[in-house]
């Protein structure tokens, strides 16, 4: 580092794919640029980050401009770092996912987009910069980390049915799984609580609603027990 | 990005976890520093990525500055932004590991280092900067990732024993392996090759030799078959 100026040049950003469900479909919320450049296209929430700002405080305050969110699962996936990704000059972004409850939020925009909207992930085939590139990096490290980790019940309401717990495990895998092998599998790890109530207001027959049980879940772990769907 | 000029203050470093494996334990490559900030104490290796340089090149070319090696197994792990990591500036730091046969290496200190040298992993206990917290984040998703895919071979010579490859599994998790159930789940997968030879210049009675199956695992993915120790 003798002749150390030159290397500071760089600018950091932070973008965060923001996953929702809504009982069918894996969602992403996009913001439409309201400046150059790829002014008014989509493109995933992003901000650049502050000279006396951590990276991890950076990505939760965009979550926090745009949905109000706060203390929301967070996850850091990786960095794009090509040296042509952003014509203004040198900008390397970390890219973060987080899982939100849909139900839980009613997007703004920000100063930085004219537009935001929840669109279907299988829908988006192209995003400003390398962005697309980010969103399907995050999308491949959600499916993985989904099979692992109990991070699912972050994209839930608090209540769910059994189905509603298959529904979006199918979603975000993009595959259809066996009825009976799910609740099978979700049964043995015990990591869900039957309430003991059912639905409401549903025109079909009422089905039993359960919760994420987090304390079974850490006794599990303990146990040595993997999650694994 | 109106007033922009003051974001693009940062520098971007890498730093790169060498694991390699001796047989028994789990080793990484580190560098006693040969300047300031921490003059004399061990780190990881790394350097700031140029002006003009992809961050990905620039793991690359710390690993073959100090071990001439090329196309390895490398992996982005998480980047390190606290503001005040180094004494320097802002420097933004993105970890890597990569995955060596220690065999076919005699690491060389290069411009930065004044000593270099392999260590026990188990046995570190303090790095330089928060290099100590990218080394255990690394090792954490070398565990994890041990597990899912079989990148183990990559710290082994092309032709091993089963024991040394428990022994490799058993050095990188931190604890023993049952032999009858590690094998079996290691044939079942069908992604080693018994080469039908044996150990030359041992002691004991000469053990079985195998090398991995690169084919038969991608067929195994092909089919759904789950890579699981």
């Amino acid at each position: 580092m003798s002749n150390s100026r030159e290397y500071f040049k760089s600018a950091v950003s932070v973008d965060n794919v923001i996953f929702g469900f809504d009982d069918t479909d894996l969602k992403v919320l996009l913001i439409k640029r309201g400046e150059e450049p790829f002014f008014g296209e989509w493109a995933l929430p992003g901000d650049l980050v502050y000279p006396n700002e951590d990276i991890n405080t950076a990505a939760n305050r965009i979550l926090f401009d745009l949905t109000g969110l706060e203390n929301v699962y967070l996850e850091q996936v990786s960095t794009f770092g090509e040296v042509d990704r952003h014509p203004k000059g040198r900008v390397i972004t970390i890219g973060y996912f987080s899982l939100i409850n849909i139900e839980k939020v009613s997007p703004r925009a920000s100063s930085f987009a004219n537009e935001i909207s929840w669109k279907n992930v299988r829908d988006v085939k192209e995003l400003a910069f390398d962005h697309f590139k980010i969103m399907t990096t995050c999308l491949y490290r959600l499916q993985t980390n989904l099979k692992l980790k109990p991070i699912g019940f972050e994209l839930l309401p608090e209540r769910f049915t059994l189905t509603e717990l298959q529904l979006l495990y199918e979603s975000v895998l993009g595959k259809q799984l066996d009825k009976r092998n799910f609740r099978k599998k979700i049964t043995k790890m015990n990591i869900i609580k039957d309430l003991n109530i059912y639905q409401t207001g549903v025109a079909h027959r009422p089905a039993r609603l359960y919760s994420f049980d987090a304390e079974s879940y850490q006794q599990a772990l303990k146990e040595g027990i993997t999650f694994e769907i």
